[in-house]
Parts: structure tokens; sequence; C-alpha cells
């Protein structure tokens, strides 16, 4: 069962609520002997920190780290941290709660959230802020993102926004060097200066925006990935249809795909120097559900922050029409903070299916 | 682990190549009590069979399923087949296979097919008819399918082929009794009549077309899913993905909501005579991964079958450049057939949700 | 996977080292709406925790519990925490530890523990005071079955210490109240006076010695397990296995039936007010690994303490011989404080195969 | 979740009733590479076969296993077939069913077997022969067992009957070789002699008796395992337990280690050519739950066979009172059968540790 749990050899449990004490996660199954330190984890965690443009939510949470367990390190291993394969415990605190902004979403369910979902579920809610809904979950992921990294050698994960609204980036002008350089993640320079001036003025209509995220990995090994439900593309379409407002996942062409012939969809091959080489990459780097060694590419849609400040018809708990307008500190497009999220969670797949190849299969591919 | 089980209390081990001695699965966890005779299977694994129209591939399995384990009846149960509880084996023989059609593709790697990245995993496979890539395993979800639509009473699991190529249809047309009544499994009757043409003439040019599917569950009670890794839309994501050629899912709206702002993508509710009414159903009955009792709809991308007649660039086994013609019967829109698949997974994941949903709250939502 | 992780709808996945930050655990799939609090939780740590009396350890952790997640109270739950149905994180920090006392054994394997083991795996272990295979471990458990034993109404789970040494109690005197007036878990007040000395004497001898711990469940409905590796048996076995030191579980009569003829095994039938009665409990309360509604009736040994102060002959990390004597604070019978945890594990399977059974069957057995 | 299903890297998912259309296992995780026959398999299958001597039941099943997916061969592997890291299917077919044996248990609850477990549980079942809950399911363990041997190379693993009734053998003289030459897998060859007449005279009372097994696994290398529910010894002790009828389990000195004082018990080591080396073996080759390198050597207890001549007082299905003699064709020591049953047992839980510890460590341990 996997209610809070994600992976199978790499494992990751995640726990906590918006506004509660804490969140955080266990890493289980973690190889021993990778080294590492909790300001590494920090680095991917502040990556996707809150409050850092006027972009994304005004929440200011430090979102400090701490390793609880599965690490150690003496003069024998130089004093550096190594990981010992036992499971590995990260708590962030919640320290900037301000609990009485969210005391009117109690009654109300807001059009979009999971309240109505969650009530109609549990029959009871921590309605803070979102509770266990709320996308604050997705630090644990990137916590746990961090660790999985390490896991695989040799592997490049990147993500980066690629479409905000209906405005997607000219590919022409991707460069990947571009995306830490603006608030959005976004690899089109140009298309992020205009970015800019379009999501202030959502953001002045008390609105929110849609967005799409695309995730590369690059430098894996073929062979990742097993027939017929332990697929990596059904992983990843899994974990990234885990995350918070995701409401589509495509692997390469995607939905593309559907509208092209035979000929032009399946990726030809020639001999190379190091071992047969495609010629294009429609597949998105995934054949019967196994890895080809080409760039895995994974593409998914977030849709627009449901917390927005026009007031939308809805019920109340005890079944009474009202009004809700969701004021608060809410990202204006909450798909700009998912990018860290999507490569976390890109990271924690191929861990996973890294370490499962190499139990059933014996070889590092 | 899950390398061929999908589900966790509702769970379903498929086994089988295309050209083994016979294909099926492992029903696992199925509720004690519920009539299940083989001829229900067999009508579900009808409407998926090949060779019914021009329009699919001519292999002629007559598909004829046996049901080894798992059910009982006497005079105390009228006579009837009662499912007891325990593991349901369901087994299809192979009687068709033909093994001489796919000589060819032993030695080398057909564009588009799993062969490349099976060879790099195992360093062996059954190459006959794509052995446990083919789609032919799907033939085991549907009889798995047909038992699990006996779990959750009163919910309708419909699907339908919505796109063809570039073609979408007409959702004014829509018509569930139109599916039944054309060979592709079309809701738009006029676009249907289209589609014959259109798919005559790509079969002619040995070419084939990949295709869009929807599936919709009605009638589904609320609560049903969990946070945060037990998602409902990740699980339907992970299940769609997981079916031959699929390339893209989305719930809802899709990828359309990323162009959307958020007073258009979230549902609003008013109060209604059986609790909150939707306005809207832009979530596709889906949020926080819980469902809301608004119909679930899931659609899903097919990319072309891979087995086609025009010659592609490849490599052979053993690394050397070479030409490839796929021969063979084809289906030229494998998207057709996985109307039906569609409908199987959904009811399997739908299935397993609800045993686990009455598993932790312990009512029937 | 399960390296951490315990159960399957009802999961506790524990984390932490001896002498590390903190250890505790996650708690997921507990029902929503039980009243919890941290106090109840605590009550049943203080039953394990060390230092109570001359027979345990000495070394003095206050062992105080903080749930950081998955409860919820507000005015409208009067007041009281509830469940909400999401994970619940239990934290425990370590405050005692004292590394200096266990520099020795970084280098030389203590016989009977797990260092070797964990070295031969691992390549690297966290050495202080045990690290991961410490019984301190066994906290996080008895704080995870504090919250299990909330779940199945009506039942009764109790521990006693039926053996130390070769000295088995005498079941004629037994009294579930003695079991808390002395500090042996004795359910044989007599027994126990003996104990004390007898515990004396090997302590003072630089000793330890053995134990068998017997758990009962009264009240459990028929009908939780299943066949025929959900066996309830076979994870009882599984769980107590688990235990640190246990190296022998049975039911009912356990090795005692292997002497048997049928007749004399198979317990009789009788019908009753309430149902068919069983004329005795051979099978201690389990048939065909489901539960029969009699107490479920498990046993286990211990092995007597492996740190003791007599020296005995080892290897260094580096492949020399050498002698150990490990100090410290150790438990001269660990088994005692076994008695707890063995209520905690018997607790946490029963709440799974409860969750389980009414996720499969539907019915509250 | 796992009712039908064992292990995790490899799993093997068991099906069918004792008097059903067929019984067989799915073997999933499977190595690729692996020469596979199906007489190897049968080999196996023929050791538990019944009617093989006049000590178990006259039932007369050939039990002829057919492999129906997951290996392949042609002229490459040189005719030979080999796993290809798919499922293995496996499966039986029954042949001699004589349903009207067992008429009568439809009604009355057999006392020692699971008849009224089911009907609490499940509210149906099928009686004949004992259903899914008949010992007949432990040909499929076989089966499975027979394709885990060749996971771990190196590894030899042998069981043995070492007590029936209250006769245990001398262990002075074991003979490993004597096993194969007496029915009752008896390693004292002077004991089996005695067995002969002992268990005819109980099968001549119409009676049953228990046993107790011995498995031992050697050439195991240290590692396999995990903290801490991942433990060795704990999946062992799962695994035992799930086997028919057994009641206990125990790891080395199992229950004579809780007589055992701290120095008595714990391994002294000794420094060796190839690495470290015990000076005894109480532990039974596993602390901590993981592997030591030395035999691994594991314990049950099979009470008597419930179904027996002799008249014994029950209910029936609607509540009365009745007699039953069970008739038909019984094993008077249903533990002499669970002899290779053991055996596959312990392959099924190494070889599972085995491909998990490679995923996780990476090194063949």
């Amino acid at each position: 069962m996997s209610h809070n749990t994600f992976g199978h050899l790499f494992r990751v449990t995640t726990f906590g609520e918006s506004h509660g004490v804490a969140l955080g996660c266990v890493v289980d199954g973690c190889p021993p002997g990778l080294p590492l330190e909790a300001e590494e984890i920090q680095a991917e965690l502040d990556r996707r920190k809150p409050g850092q443009s006027r972009f994304t939510t005004q929440r200011r949470e430090p979102d400090q780290v701490k390793i609880l367990s599965g690490v150690f390190g003496d003069d024998r291993t130089g004093g550096r941290q190594l990981t010992t394969g036992t499971p590995i415990a990260l708590v962030i605190e919640n320290t900037d709660q301000r609990s009485k902004d969210y005391s009117e979403i109690r009654d109300s369910y807001r059009p979009g959230h999971a309240d109505y979902a969650y009530d109609a579920k549990y029959g009871i809610r921590d309605y803070r802020g979102g509770g266990r809904s709320s996308a604050r979950e997705t630090a644990a992921r990137v916590a746990a993102g961090a660790v999985a990294r390490k896991v695989i050698p040799g592997v490049t994960i990147r993500a980066a926004l690629v479409q905000m609204g209906p405005h997607a980036i000219d590919r022409a002008r991707w460069d990947w060097d571009a995306v830490a350089r603006n608030p959005f993640f976004c690899p089109d320079a140009e298309m992020a200066r205009f970015y800019e001036g379009y999501l202030d003025g959502i953001r002045k209509d008390g609105s929110s925006i849609g967005a799409v995220i695309e995730v590369v990995a690059e430098g894996l090994p073929a062979g990742l990935g097993a027939p017929v439900y332990g697929k990596l593309d059904a992983d990843l379409a899994s974990a990234m249809m885990s995350i918070n407002a995701v409401k589509g996942v495509e692997i390469g062409d995607g939905f593309a795909s559907a509208a092209l012939r035979g000929e032009d969809n399946a990726d030809e091959m020639r001999s190379g120097n190091d071992g047969p080489a495609f010629l294009a990459n429609h597949a998105g780097g995934i054949l019967g559900g196994i890895s080809t060694g080409q760039p895995v590419v994974v593409r998914f849609a977030v849709k627009p922050t449901s917390s927005i400040l026009t007031p939308r018809r809805t019920v109340t708990r005890d079944g009474h029409d009202a009004e809700i307008v969701t004021k608060g500190r809410h990202d204006p497009c909450v798909g700009i903070r998912a990018v860290p999220v999507a490569e976390a969670m890109m990271a924690c797949v191929l861990a996973d299916h890294y370490l499962r190849h190499r139990g059933q299969v014996g070889t590092t591919p």
C-alpha cells in the first residue's frame, strides 16, 4: 500500500500538514556510503522555497531541513557524513504558520481545492492552509529528491517551465543556463521577460494561471524500467500526477503522437561508436516501459492556483450556498515552484528503478 | 514491487508472451460472494479480440478464457459460481501463433518497439510477436477488468476513441450508443464514417496512425483515493501509461488547464438535493487525488503502431546498420483496441481504491 | 519492500539510531476520527522506558514523544485531537547518549551482536550504542503500537514474561494483575520474587539470561487473516521475530504440538449462545491463517543480552584476533523490556489485518 | 499487500484450490538468463508428490507441471530454455479429485481445520478437499522453489525431519545422505527405522502425529537481510509459519536460547583464512536480521494432521452439534511432506533477499 509512500527499493514516506508542527520524510533503501550533508539538501529546498520573488507566495518559511538518522561520520570517513543504508529521516519545522489567515476555509469549500474531497473521505480535515493537501508537502519531496540524485552516477536531471497560460516558449531559444536567471525557471530568456509583465497582470487581477513543466534526465543508461506495471513511464506518470495541481503528463511527443503516422513517430537507429544511436527521440527515451539510453523527457500540465481573490460560488460544510474569496499568500502560478519538485520526483523514480534493475539483473546498467 | 502486478487490495498479476503457451492473470483480493462466470469475462474479451474488422490485426485468436480457481458454486448458490475471496486465475491459450512470420525481428531492432530496450535490459528476449511487450498482454488486463467491474456497485465505466490522427470528434455529437456500432469505438457516428476511409488510406499506405481515447466512470462515490502517493489520479495515470503505446495521460481538462485562469478552471459548487453539486467538471472528478462524486474523466494518447510496411533504418543485434519492414498482421491504429483495455484499467484502479477506502475508513463511500 | 516498514493498510515506518539525533516512526493508514493525545502514547513508552529498576539498563532516556502530524482538533472536536487519516509522525529525541562509553566497539565485533553482519552488508555502520540494531528502535514500535491499539474496538492485548532462563512460571498462578506489580512483567507473583534474586546473581556475574514472553489478544473477532501468505500467524511470526534478540516464535501449543496426536491437538467445537464455541485452544486462536474468535496466543524466545562483562573472543574490523568486554549500561535480561514491545507488535499486526479484512470483505468482523 | 503473494524482488503468487481445475503460481522478478526446464521443477515436485509410500496420502496426483511463460530458447541458446526476466507462470492440473469423498465436510466444521475460519471470513468456501486451505497449495510453492534455487549461486539448501511425535533424532547420527533413503526425509537412519513402526501404529489407530522439520542453507554469503522489518529471520519465520499446520518457528538455538546465559549463547569469533570465523552457531547464521555467512538454520513444528478417523465433536454450518470423522486419504504425519516445502520456502526467501541486497548495495555479497 502506498498512501504516503513512493517507490519500492528507494522508498520515500512523507508526512506533515501545511500548518502542523513539522513536515518531512523518511527515505528508506538509500545505498550506503554516499556522502550526504544537510547543506546539500538545503540547497535544493532553497530553490523551491517560497517568498523568493513577487511571483510566488509571500509566506516566509526558512524551510530548514534537519537530518535525524541514517548518516554517520567520524575520522575514518574524513569527517564527512555518509549514508549508512538505514532510513534517513528528514524534518522541516513549520515556523510561519499564521493560522488566522485561513479561518474562513474551515466552513466553506474552496472550489478547485481538495477541501470537499477530504471531508467526503475522512469526515475531518486539518483545514489550516490546506493541511495535508497543501503544496507545502512538496518540500519533503524536494528533500528526498536531493538524496535520490546521489544514487545514480552520471545522470543530469533538469526541469524548466515551458509554457505559462497559452504562451509556450520558443524551443529554438532553449538555454538551460537561463533557467537559474529568471524567477520562472524558464529556459527561454526572452519569454521569461514577457512572463514578468504577464504574470504581474494576472496577479493584480486577483487571478492565477496554469503552466507546463518539462523534465529531462540525461546520461541515463538503457535498461531501467520493467514490463508491464513496473514501466518507467508508468511510474513517472504516477510521480508527476501526484504533484499538487497536475492534470496531465506526457512522455516524449506525448499527445502530439496521436496525430503522427508510424513512419514519423518511430525513432530510427544507426550504429554508433558507443552502441546503437537513435536518429530522433519521439519516444522520450522510453520504449516498452524501459529506458533506451536517450534523454528521458517528461512534460506535465499544472492547473492555475485555485486560491484566487475573485469571489467564487461554493457551499458550506453544512450544505448552504456561499461565496468565497481565498485571501492569504498564494502563488499566482503554482507551476513555477513545481519545477524543482519535478526534478525531485524524476530523481526518486530513477533512483528506484536503478536499484530495482540492479537487484533483478545484477549489473549496473 | 510491481513488475507484473497492478493494484494493492485488488491486485492483478499478469503473465505470458505473445507467442508463448498461454497468457493470463491472477486476480487477488477480489471480495467473496460475487457471481462470476467465464462467459462474462469472455464478453469483454470479445470486444478486444483481434480480427473483427479490417481495421485490426488479422491474427485470429479465439482468446478463450478459462477460470482455474477462486470461484465455487453448488446447489446452495443456486448453481451459480461465486467468487470465494481466494485468487482467481484466468488463462487464455495462444493458438494462432505463426512464429515464422516474425523471424526477421530476431536480429534487427524494430524502430518504435521495445526490442532494443528489452535486449539492453535482459540480454535475452522472446522476439516472437514482441514477446512480453506485445499488446497481446492486454487480453489479460481485459479479463481482470471484467472481474473488477463487479466490485463497485453502481458505477458505469465506458471508453471511446475521441481522436484518430489529427481528427478529433465533435463532442456535440457524442452518443455512447454509437460506440458499439462502428469498428472504432467512436461516439461520433459521423466521424466514424470518416475514419473508415481515412484509416483505409493509411492501411493501404503501409502506415499507421495514433489516437486519443477517453474513459469515463460515472456513479462513483466521493472519497476514493488518498493523499499523497495513493492519489486516484496518480494511479489512473500509471494505469493508462502502462498500456502499450500510450504516451500521454490527462485528467479532466488536462493539458488545456495550463492555459486557463483560476476563475475558469476551479469548479464552483452549489447545494443540491443529494449533497453539494458542482457547476462544471474541469477537474475530471478528482480533487487532491480524491474522487468528488463527479464523473471521473481520463484521456490518453496512443502513438501510431510501430510495425509498418514502410522500410525503416535500424541496427542489428550485433551492431550493423540495416533496414527493416515489419510484415505480419498489425493494427493500423492500435488505439482502437485500447478502448476496452482502458475500461479494464479504469475498473481495476477503481476496484482497488474502493477496497482501500473501505479498509481505511470503514464505510462504503 | 519493507526494510523499515511494517504492515500494509496500517503501516509503520521507523527510523533512527541508538545515539543519533532522534528516533521515531510514521504511522500511515490510521483511520480518521480516533482520539489521540501524546500522553496516551507516552504512557506506553513509559512502560518500556529504561532505568526503571535495577534489572534494566541504567541509561536514562526520558523518551518523550512528540506528534508532528496527522492529528487535528479545534472547538468542533471539543478540543480533543483526532486522527485525520493522514500520516502520523512520532519523534523521540535522544538525549542521554554518552557516546564515549561505546568507543571500543568501533573496531571489534561484539559476539552475538549485529556489528559484523552490518559491516559485511553495508561496509559502514553507526557503531554508537549499536546504531540501528539497538533495541532502542523498539521505542518507536511501542509508540506506533499505542496508535494501533485504538484501531480495533473491544480487543485486549496483554503480554507477560513466562520464563526466565530455565525457570518457567506456574501457569496455575497466572494473574494478569501481577504483571504491573513486579519489575519483570511476570504474571506469577511468586516466581517474580524468585526472579529478583536470580537476576541479581546473573547481573553480579556480569552475565545475562534469556526469557520467554507470551502475548495474548482477547476479544478479537473471527475472520482476520487471509490465505496463504497473508496469514495472521505468519505476520505475527514475522512481527515477533523482528524484535531484537528474538530467536523463536510459536502460536498456541507451538512446538509442543509436534508431540501431540491428532485427537489431542484439534480443538473440538460445540454450539454456543454466541455462535460456535471451542472446547480448547491448542490452535492459539488461528486456523488456516485466520482468526477463530478464540484468544490469539503467541510466545517467543528472547536470547540473553549479548553485551556482557565476561571477556569474549572476537576479531577486529581489520581481521585481528581480540578480546572484548562490553561495558556500558545493559539489561541483564533484555526479554523483560520486550514485553511492552510484544504488545505493540501484536497491536500493529491486528490493526493491519482488521483494516485489510474490512477492505476485502467489507464488514467489520 | 500479500494475501497470495510472497516476496518482493523475487515474488511468488500462488493460486488454486485442492479440487479446482488447476493450481499454480506466477514467479515474478526472476533474473534473466537462467536455464530452466520443466523437468527440473518436476523433480522437486516429485519429492513432495503424494502416494509415494504408505505414510503419505494415497491421493494419486501426477502433479505434472507446465511452464506457460517466462522462458525462451532457440539455436542461439543452444536449444536450452532460459528465463527471460518476465513472469514465469507454472500450472499443475488437478486430475484425481474424487469430490464425493468430501461431501460431509460441506456442512460440518472439521476440528483443527480452517473450515470454520474461512466461513467466518468469507461466508463461502470451496469445501472440496479443503479448497484453498489444503496443503495441496504447497505444490505451487515447491515449483516456485525450484526456480528460486537457481537464483543464488553456490548455496545448498536441505531440509530434514528431525522429530516425529516426541521422538527426536540423535544428532550424532545426522547423515544428509540418509534423507533420500527413507520415506520420512529423516537424516538419522536408525530413527527412520523406528518411525516406520511408530507411524504404522498411529495410522492404524486412525490417528495422526506432529513433527519437527529443520532446514539448513549452506554457502550463503554474509550480508543478506536488512533492518528492521526486512530481517532475514523475520521473513523466514513468516515463510515457514505460512506452511499449512506449522505452529512454531525457531532460528539457531531458538527456544533453547531462553535458558542460556550470555557467555554461552553469543558466538565468539576468530580470524580465519577467508575472513572472520565463528566458533559456534547458536545464532543460526543470522545476527541483527542479517546473514553472517554461517549456515542458516531454521526449525519449525508441524501439528498432527487434523483429518483423522477418530470421531470428534463439532458444530454444523447452521449451528447444531455434530460428530465428524474425516475419511478420505490423509497423511498420518503431514510434517513429512513439509520437508521439500521447507526447502522451497527457504529458497524463495533467500532468492528474494539476494536480489534485494544486490539492489540496495550493488555488490553480490
